[in-house]
């Protein structure tokens, strides 16, 4: 379990401009399809449109089609722990080998959008971040299951057969600290504020919103955590499948810290590509300083006792 | 100072729905010409358009233009001090005595904006609770000062004059538990969070964005305090004043707990009236029930220790 700096409201010191590309991927039921098409995907996105990527992202669920029933079938074990050496080659999981293997190759740092992990304990929706050397660096357990019931229009039930993370997540890269959440953990303000005070310039949040919370929320949730938190935010959905039991929204997104877009797209395979300024940061932090006008005096910092690491 | 219960996470047992007005007057300089304006603004929105009114709400700084260097003239004392009883025949403020007897000619609860006050210690904004009986039931201070500094586009220092609250503020009424804040205090995503653990099923916010944070962040904010506690949040601005040294952003709106806009206006004088219902937000915590989501095993519950009443 990492103990971070709580001292610190302001990117890490190391912070740098890059290019983020999100590969907004349309998937299908056949796993090995997906992963090929992934890395194509991923090549085509590192080398980006005129200007090399520095950061790819695939969507929630990438290698699946995205339900409880789905889950059990599609997880594999990934044995991955934080803080202890990780050998690819020998990995339990051909996913964690595919997109190792690809984000080598692009020479891109990658976050591997997530899929359905096992462990003798149970499932989990995780994440998994590569670097540009291939090496699996961290991964994210989703920490809030998507449960909803909005009656008449969208049910779903991941507590079902998943098992929340039992941590936030972060990871240092030569550009910078990136925050990582799954899908729903965005509705949840305090793993954005609790990244942002660890120094993150971005919470990436591989993502599949549906018809029904997509037009609602998923612009929303993406500005709001920006502009309260003052860093970049962004969710990578998967294109729209109609053929699929999970209709998902698409519009993936990159938010800048005012709350402006910079960039998105439609519900259609695509990629969105956006720059990572932390300079305007810097200057949304200096021109509206939330963070020092906090009244810690009448309500507490819940930065103070959060749990990170895997 | 009251102590809430923390235990819940719902609207207070009391809540029904009640019609909320909100009175984007244009102010002058001459403080009794504000006051009788103001007046007149209530008793039209109390009567409504086709609905009878039940809560009014005047804009921050109603009875003096914003500017830091007029609060120091325009401050009154109040000497309100919350749990003790208050004379308002008695009390030192005209705005005050005003106030409390508009509030009763119209039948209303008011939310009297906000003003200048002084006492021994200093100048505080601050927003003033009367009962359809013109009781003054409690008053709220800005807590989170307005300090900042965009360049070439907008620099205010409330703390060059002002002193900042000392506590959150909400209130009772028949039709449920109100949250008050002034302005600035929205971008606190704490404030908002602590008032809906309180019970509240609003939170209202004089306020005076300008014509850079307006287009900026003044829906933003209301729509992601709203879907982020599952609340109604509303917002009521002075009417934008071109021969005034500040020129507020107007567009005062009501944003339901979905986020969806309830009603708004553009910037010129004009009231905007909205429904608010306590079953709406029963409905969205039921659809999607982040409350209970929670991961207080990872990350605090901010709301244990937070300090509230005046």
């Amino acid at each position: 379990m990492s103990q971070p700096s709580w001292k610190t409201f302001a990117p890490a010191p190391a912070a740098k401009p890059f290019r983020l590309a999100l590969v907004q991927m349309l998937g299908s039921k056949d796993k090995e399809y997906n992963l090929k098409h992934a890395r194509e995907l991923v090549l085509k996105a590192a080398k980006g449109e005129g200007k090399k990527s520095d950061v790819v992202v695939l969507p929630e669920c990438f290698n699946s089609p995205y339900g409880v029933k789905y889950f059990p079938d599609y997880a594999e074990r990934i044995d991955f722990e934080l803080g202890k050496p990780y050998d690819v080659s020998r990995s339990p999981s051909k996913t964690v080998q595919a997109l190792s293997a690809a984000a080598k190759e692009a020479g891109v740092w990658l976050i591997g959008g997530s899929m359905p992990e096992k462990d003798d304990e149970g499932l989990y929706n995780t994440a998994m971040v590569y670097n540009p050397s291939g090496d699996l660096v961290t991964i994210h357990r989703k920490v809030h299951l998507f449960d909803i019931d909005i009656p008449g229009k969208m049910t779903f039930k991941e507590s079902e057969v998943l098992t929340g993370g039992k941590a936030l997540t972060y990871f240092d890269t030569e550009f910078g600290r990136i925050g990582l959440g799954i899908c729903y953990d965005i509705r949840f303000p305090e793993q954005a504020f609790i990244a942002a005070h660890q120094g993150c310039v971005i919470m990436i949040y591989p993502s599949a919103f549906n018809m029904t919370t997509g037009p609602m929320h998923w612009e929303l949730l993406q500005r709001g955590r920006a502009v309260d938190n003052q860093m970049y935010v962004s969710m990578c959905s998967p294109a729209r499948n109609l053929s699929a039991d999970y209709h998902a929204w698409g519009h993936s997104m990159i938010v800048d810290p005012y709350g402006n877009i910079v960039g998105t797209t439609d519900e259609n395979e695509s990629i969105v590509y956006g720059d990572v300024d932390p300079q305007k940061i810097v200057d949304m932090r200096a021109g509206i300083p939330v963070q020092s006008q906090k009244r810690y005096d009448i309500y507490p910092n819940l930065t103070e006792s959060a749990v990170t690491g895997q």
